[in-house]
């Protein structure tokens, strides 16, 4: 009887995101009945893929399909469907995304929101600058208790993400397209909390403290945000985009900033990855932007936490 | 009938830390029985002690207690008693010191926590220094759930703190000198958690990922931790200083910092307030210090809080 073969192509140019060998030891020890191949380079890959039935990868591309016959099963630990270059999928297979980002990147979303209204950052820039007691420019420090967050993109990261936010007692408005009837209503709302469709946008933007973006690429997400959308928000209101760059227009977002018409914004995603001196908020001094290198889920647990769920998955 | 006399004398240099018109407004409001009078210098408050039966107020010196035979309570926004020049009380006076400043304190610890370990505050300054995509400087980027904590102080802040850091599924230990009995453990607390006493500190440092400064000033807590300790903290150790600064050796600690024997500190106190550039942890690029100038508590709430206290107290 033939081994089932699982291909791994998981390299990336951050650490964090490549598969290691404990990683496969993990894989061999938990799927005694497979056969594990570790590719190292594209070329590797595309010549295991022919006797594949199961690949686990960053990427894959339509023409790829075409190599692998055997193939069942995809496995990738991105929470979004960009980086696969896939216009139709062949009946026989399967794609999973992983499902493992919410308590991963709601540690960088709270930091973040933390960070920002409690002063943290601004004491950190004055730190740095030679200051020694910059307390007086502590005086726009806030509590986040009692405040609202819109979070739009309400899928899986978003509820987790909303869910921490009411530990430290945020009113929470999801914004989502898809309707969810009051039987699939996150179990953690509260009186306050609700979900509403993007029709209702500006109506609710006009009375967030944070707007948290978490919306994938593919979907019609464009410029979600630009100027009309940034002239509705209070000038308190910080925006954080933890989703995919192309959902804010940087450069409204810039010229508010400048103009001081919001407060802040913390960004780990941006139109063009890795940011290049041309964008629109390539200046590091652009007041209240703080930026993050679309690391919001940097941790040595993040490949262990998709074998977790590669081994659940294929057991 | 005398009205009774609520004296009020709550300046600070800090706006967040001094009573403003509306807070006045609402004791008069919530005690229409009372006589509240407002002073602003040192002068106004001493000239009304003579008649008062209330003194709200930040500071108090022993002989005040002479010019004052009226009085019965104090109260004082302050968690912690160093702000009182008093040596014996008499028996006639009851002093309260403010008791909500966890939820505050926490937000800010947190914060601190997870900007600190998700790479924020690295990435913030690669920002500041141009610098367009530092993803290589934050492989040290850690999440905090399934992390250790060590809570030294641990009353009614520490254990407040120790409640949020649950939430984030942290183990946690709190060092305290006066033992705790079972049924007294906080009803939070999960298996692994537990209180010890100060001649465990070592041992519980050697385990520590976190270890968070809580103690007060006026109770023999000179210098807690030292060279020793620091030793005792494995190198990834982060120590965070919340209540007073003289509970850390600040030269061992500029040491240890310098040597790269801990991978950080993030402190809101210091041994000398304002700092000074004689300091040992002036140099604002000490390898992962992180400075805030006693700040924890900023808030617009923060006076709101405490005469929600007063008045409670006083009714």
């Amino acid at each position: 009887m033939d081994k089932k073969i699982i291909v791994v192509f998981q390299q990336s140019r951050v650490p964090f995101f490549s598969v290691r060998e404990s990683h496969i030891l993990r894989l061999r020890a938990a799927l005694p009945a497979a056969e594990v191949i570790w590719c190292h380079s594209r070329d590797e890959f595309l010549a295991a893929l022919p006797n594949a039935e199961v690949a686990l990868t960053w990427r894959f591309q339509q023409e790829w399909f075409d190599l692998a016959p055997e193939l069942r099963k995809i496995a990738t630990p991105a929470a979004g469907r960009d980086f696969f270059a896939v216009t139709s999928v062949p009946e026989r297979i399967e794609i999973k995304n992983g499902t493992f980002h919410g308590p991963l990147m709601a540690e960088s979303v709270l930091g973040l929101l933390l960070a920002f209204n409690r002063g943290i950052l601004t004491a950190y820039r004055h730190q740095l600058q030679g200051d020694l007691w910059p307390d007086h420019a502590l005086l726009g420090a806030r509590l986040i208790s009692g405040t609202h967050a819109v979070i739009i993109g309400f899928g899986k990261i978003g509820q987790h993400v909303g869910r921490m936010l009411k530990h430290f007692n945020i009113r929470v408005t999801g914004i989502r397209r898809t309707a969810v009837s009051a039987a699939d209503l996150p179990m953690w709302f509260e009186s306050g909390d609700s979900v509403q469709p993007p029709a209702c946008l500006h109506r609710v933007l006009a009375d967030a403290d944070h707007v948290i973006m978490l919306l994938p690429s593919d979907t019609g997400t464009d410029h979600f945000l630009g100027e009309r959308e940034f002239e509705c928000m209070p000038a308190h209101a910080v925006v954080y985009n933890f989703g995919r760059g192309n959902s804010i227009d940087e450069t409204s977002l810039a010229k508010a900033l400048r103009a001081g018409s919001i407060r802040g914004a913390c960004l780990d995603v941006f139109q063009q990855e890795p940011l290049t001196a041309e964008s629109p908020l390539a200046d590091g001094n652009l007041p209240g932007l703080v930026r993050m290198p679309h690391a919001s889920a940097f941790t040595e647990m993040y490949i262990e936490r998709f074998i977790d769920e590669c081994i659940e998955w294929l057991r």
